[in-house]
C-alpha cells in the first residue's frame, strides 16, 4: 500500500470520478475561528466518495474478472457506489442488503443496475449467502475499506486536498475525515504523506462509536460496544481495519469526537452557507472544525464531507431542529 | 457588449469567482428522458451567481471609484454578490433594503461588512434615497442585470459550460437559464455564441411573472402584471432590460415557464441526486429540463442552477410536501 497506487488509481478514474471542489465561506471562517475549508464528497457521483473506491478497486480487475461480476455488502453508500463503478464497466453486480434496509437504498441500487439479494438479519447468515453467491457465480468481493485498491481509490480525494489546498496557498492545515473503518481516512493520510506532508489527518467519529480514536489512543484494536442506533450510520462500523489502521497509526494525528446535535448543526451550517446536503456521518468532520475549534491547532482546517445521502424527512426535521 | 468583454471579465475573476462544477446523475437523466447536466451556480460564493457580475463590474473601476465606495439596490442575492466583491476590494458599500426584508438577508448583507440603507417600501422613494447617497459620498451604483460589466460577469459562466460540456463532448444542446431581468440569460448566450454555437440558450422563468418569455414572442418588451407574490422572488423583475432584451432577441430561443411547484420538485430532485440546496427561482431551469421535457429537442439539455439561498423552513417544507 503506497503514494504509487494511489497516483495509479487517479489515473484510472480520470475522466469517472468527479474531483470534487473545495468551498469555503466567510460565515463558517467567523464561526470557527480559523479559515475552513470543505472537501465537498457529497458532489461525488452517487453522493460519497466511496464511488471512488468502488471504482478504483474494479479498474484493477482483469477483464474475465468484470465480465463474470462481481458483489459486496452494503445497504448504504458502498452498495451504491459499487452498482454505478459495474454498471460503468458493463458488469454483472450484485449488492447483499438487509431485508429491513431502507426502501429507498434498495430501489436506488437497483435504479443503477444491481442485483439486489435481501437476507433476514435475525435469520440469515450474511457472509454464507454471499460466498455461495460468489462461489456459484466467479464474483469478485469488493470490500468496503480493507483492501488495497479501494484505499488506493478513497486515497485519490487526498491528492486532489494537496493540489487544491496548495493551488490557494495552503501547505498547512489539520484535515478532518469523517472516519467509519479508515478506508478513506488512511488513503487521504497516504496521499498528504507524499503532496503535503505538513499537512495532517485526524479522523472524526460520532460519540459513543469512537473506534478509531480510541484505537490511536491505546496504539491497539478496539471495537465499539454498539452496532447500531446513530445518525450517523454511514461511518458506523465495528472496528477498524487491519490494513487501515496500521496506515492511520503510523500518519494520523488524535481522533475527534463529536455528538450527533452537533453533526446535525454541521448540516444546516453546510445548507445556509455552502448550499450542499450532508448526511449527519458525513457531517461529523465539518462539526468538529466548527463547534470544537480548540481542539485544533492550524491556521486552516480542512474538513472532508463525506456523503450526501440522506432521509428528506430527517433533513427537514433537522433544519427545523437546528435553525 | 462583445465576447471581448466577457473574456476579460473572466480574467479579472479568474481565482476570485468559482468556476462551478457540472454535475449529473443518472436519475436526473432518467426522470428527464434525455441527458441532463446541471450548472451549479449554487455553489458560487455567497450562493449564487450574482457574486460573478457584481466582482465584474467593480474590478472594471478605477481606484478613485473603489475608494469612494459602491452602492446598490437589492434585498437578495444581488446584494450579497456586490457586498462581497466589495469587501475583497475594500470598498465602502451601501446595499439599500426595503425595512421588511427578511432579517437573516440584512444580517448575512451585513455581515459581509455592507451598511445596510433601510426604506419604508409604502412611504419612502427608494430611487431618491439611493441617489442622495450616492451624490453625498461620490458612490458608483452596481445595477443588478442592465449594465454591460454585469452582463459580462455573468456570461463567465456562459464560458465555463462551453468548455467543461465541451470536455464531456457535448457540443449541441438547449442551455435553459433562470431568467429575471436577463443578466445571466444575455450573457451565457454571447458566451456560448462564440466558444459553443450549436448550443442555443432558453430563458426559464415562473408562471405568473413570464416576461422574458412573452417579449421574446412578440417582439417587444412586455411587463408583468404582478410584482410580487412568488415564491420564485430571486428572479422576479417587473421587464427585461434595455441592454438585456437585444442580446436575448438575436441569440435565444423560445421562453419557457414553469409553475412554483415544478421548482419546488426540482429542488427535491436536486436535493436527492445532485445534494445541493437551490432556491425556488433557482430550480426553474432544472424544473423545465425534468418536467417538460417535450418542450425541448436536443439528447443532452443543461440546465443552470443559479442560487441556493432559501430560508429553512421553506425548505423544510418542500422536503415534506413534495417527496
Amino acid at each position: 500500500m503506497n503514494i504509487d497506487m494511489i497516483r495509479a488509481a487517479a489515473d484510472r478514474l480520470k475522466g469517472h470520478a468527479r474531483h470534487t471542489p473545495l468551498l469555503s465561506a466567510p460565515a463558517l471562517d467567523a464561526i470557527a475561528g480559523r479559515r475552513v475549508l470543505v472537501k465537498a464528497e457529497c458532489l461525488q457521483h452517487t453522493g460519497s466518495f466511496k464511488f471512488r473506491g468502488g471504482r478504483a478497486a474494479m479498474s484493477a480487475l482483469d477483464s474475465d474478472q468484470l465480465s463474470a461480476g462481481v458483489i459486496a455488502f452494503s445497504s448504504g453508500n458502498h452498495a451504491q457506489g459499487v452498482a454505478l463503478a459495474a454498471r460503468d464497466f458493463g458488469a454483472p453486480c450484485v449488492i447483499v442488503m438487509p431485508s429491513d434496509a431502507p426502501t429507498v437504498k434498495i430501489a436506488n441500487t437497483r435504479a443503477l443496475g444491481a442485483e439486489v439479494v435481501l437476507y433476514d438479519r435475525a435469520r440469515d447468515d450474511r457472509d454464507a449467502i454471499g460466498a455461495d453467491l460468489a462461489d456459484d457465480r466467479g464474483l469478485t468481493l469488493i470490500k468496503p475499506f480493507d483492501d488495497p485498491q479501494v484505499i488506493a481509490g478513497q486515497g485519490t480525494a487526498g491528492l486532489e486536498i494537496a493540489a487544491d489546498a496548495g493551488a490557494l496557498g495552503v501547505a498547512q492545515a489539520e484535515v478532518l475525515v469523517c472516519c467509519g473503518g479508515g478506508g478513506l481516512t488512511s488513503g487521504i493520510a497516504l496521499a498528504l504523506e507524499a503532496d503535503a506532508p505538513d499537512m495532517i489527518v485526524r479522523p472524526v467519529e460520532p460519540e459513543g462509536f469512537d473506534d478509531v480514536a480510541r484505537s490511536l489512543a491505546t496504539g491497539a484494536i478496539q471495537t465499539n460496544n454498539r452496532r447500531d442506533g446513530s445518525l450517523c450510520d454511514a461511518i458506523i462500523t465495528p472496528r477498524p481495519g487491519d490494513l487501515t489502521f496500521p496506515i492511520m497509526q503510523r500518519l494520523c494525528g488524535a481522533g475527534l469526537v463529536v455528538s450527533e446535535q452537533d453533526a446535525q448543526r454541521a448540516m444546516v451550517a453546510a445548507f445556509n452557507h455552502l448550499r450542499i446536503v450532508l448526511e449527519p456521518g458525513g457531517a461529523v468532520a465539518l462539526a468538529a472544525a466548527l463547534y470544537h475549534p480548540d481542539t485544533t491547532q492550524t491556521d486552516t482546517v480542512i474538513a472532508v464531507a463525506t456523503g450526501g445521502n440522506v432521509d428528506p424527512a430527517l433533513f427537514a426535521q433537522t433544519l427545523r431542529d437546528f435553525t
